[in-house]
């Protein structure tokens, strides 16, 4: 028995999100189980670091796999990749220590979410970013940022609530800008869930000056889901990266 | 009866190419014609500077259509691209001399071709370039590229037999890398059916050593398409900007 950490990219755009559904084949976790299933001869199960929602994209979302015994690297990145939709790659397979579980091991991720802030929305684009033809206060951005780094308790900033604890650390918010697209970069030790979205959308009241900056840093206080901003589109959110020691 | 001239981008991944067909609602002509007839309230006839294949982006195709009176270019850049596949843009309309027509008005055209050397395919950039994993000597595309620009009779580097005239002139083939993009651009009178992709797949086998600097000219003065290279694939294609006097 081996466990490998696999490394995955994907388009998220045509998939109902990473986690396996009974009613769908189109979700990232279910479609990777099927196919290294079939090649393996057996049935595995494909532990992702967490879940992203229907049309979020990954460069570097990881996963781990349980294989009945040593199985070549090239396994996953050459056999298995062939019989993936072009649209999922895995990157990197890599055999690690039994005991590795992708979310369990998991000490930080980077997310980065993209928008145009272009007068027309481009073809091109249209999947991988949201598009929010506005001026955007930067600066205000960052001061908004700054209220949201640290260890808070992020009840306000997630749409479910049977999570056992909200403390998450927010390491550092980048917020940059160039010609009509801003990215906003996220590192921390974990995320609730839609909390990257939400985040954003909070984020972006602030560079619209619909609300001021110290209203953020009062949706932590008060841990009240209404009182932080509107869930950004998911086409915009990219996972960049999960961390383990 | 006015005549505008619109520039139209597309994504081209999803679409059966330009020219309307009967068989299909897939095609990018088609689906104007549609959806400005719908909005206008009359039937109207949409003219491209020429056909894109299946597959192939435009960032500034070019189309000439006649409305029955003097309509706001806003009709097109708003109402119309309301109804529109979010993939298909009307990126602007303008009033135009009657007698306009998009194909036989154009004097020039610029198409870009972009090739991926990286070697893994990268899921992002899958559907809009050609994944080519291999070194690529530029200098040798460059020499081959010299012995393209010009006029010439280009019926070696076509797919179709009953044009009037092969005769071209290429203005000028400029060959860029940077990491792993590879990018050639294409600046010409007009190019005939397949021409952009037969000269593509042409310069990438000298690229790649397989066939001669010389031989790409060869091809051109015994007309013999056999002698020419293999036909890029159209993910990789853009038609950049279409050239009026």
């Amino acid at each position: 028995m081996r466990t490998y950490k696999l490394t995955v990219a994907y388009d998220g755009s045509r998939y109902q999100g990473w986690q396996r559904q009974a009613n769908t084949d189109r979700t990232i976790q279910g479609i990777l189980e099927r196919v290294i299933s079939e090649a393996a001869g057996y049935t595995v199960e494909v532990n992702g670091s967490g879940r992203t929602d229907a049309g979020v994209h990954a460069e570097g979302q990881t996963a781990s796999v349980v294989m009945a015994g040593r199985t070549p690297e090239d396994f996953f990145t050459a056999t298995v990749n062939k019989r993936l939709p072009g649209d999922i790659r895995i990157r990197d397979a890599q055999l690690v220590k039994n005991g590795f579980h992708a979310r369990k091991s998991a000490v930080g991720k980077v997310y980065e979410y993209h928008i145009d802030t272009g007068e027309k929305p481009d073809v091109f684009r249209r999947r991988y970013c949201f598009h929010l033809p506005c001026q955007l206060d930067l600066d205000a951005m960052r001061q908004a940022a700054g209220m949201l780094t640290g260890t808070h308790e992020f009840a306000g900033y997630t749409d479910k609530n049977d999570e056992k604890s909200t403390k998450r650390t927010i390491y550092d918010i980048m917020v940059s800008g160039q010609g009509s697209s801003v990215t906003i970069r996220y590192e921390g030790s974990g995320f609730l869930y839609h909390m990257v979205r939400i985040l954003t959308g909070t984020l972006l009241e602030a560079g619209l000056h619909e609300r001021t900056v110290e209203s953020v840093g009062e949706a932590l206080r008060t841990k009240d889901r209404r009182q932080a901003g509107f869930l950004a589109p998911a086409g915009g959110l990219f996972l960049k990266e999960v961390h383990y020691d």
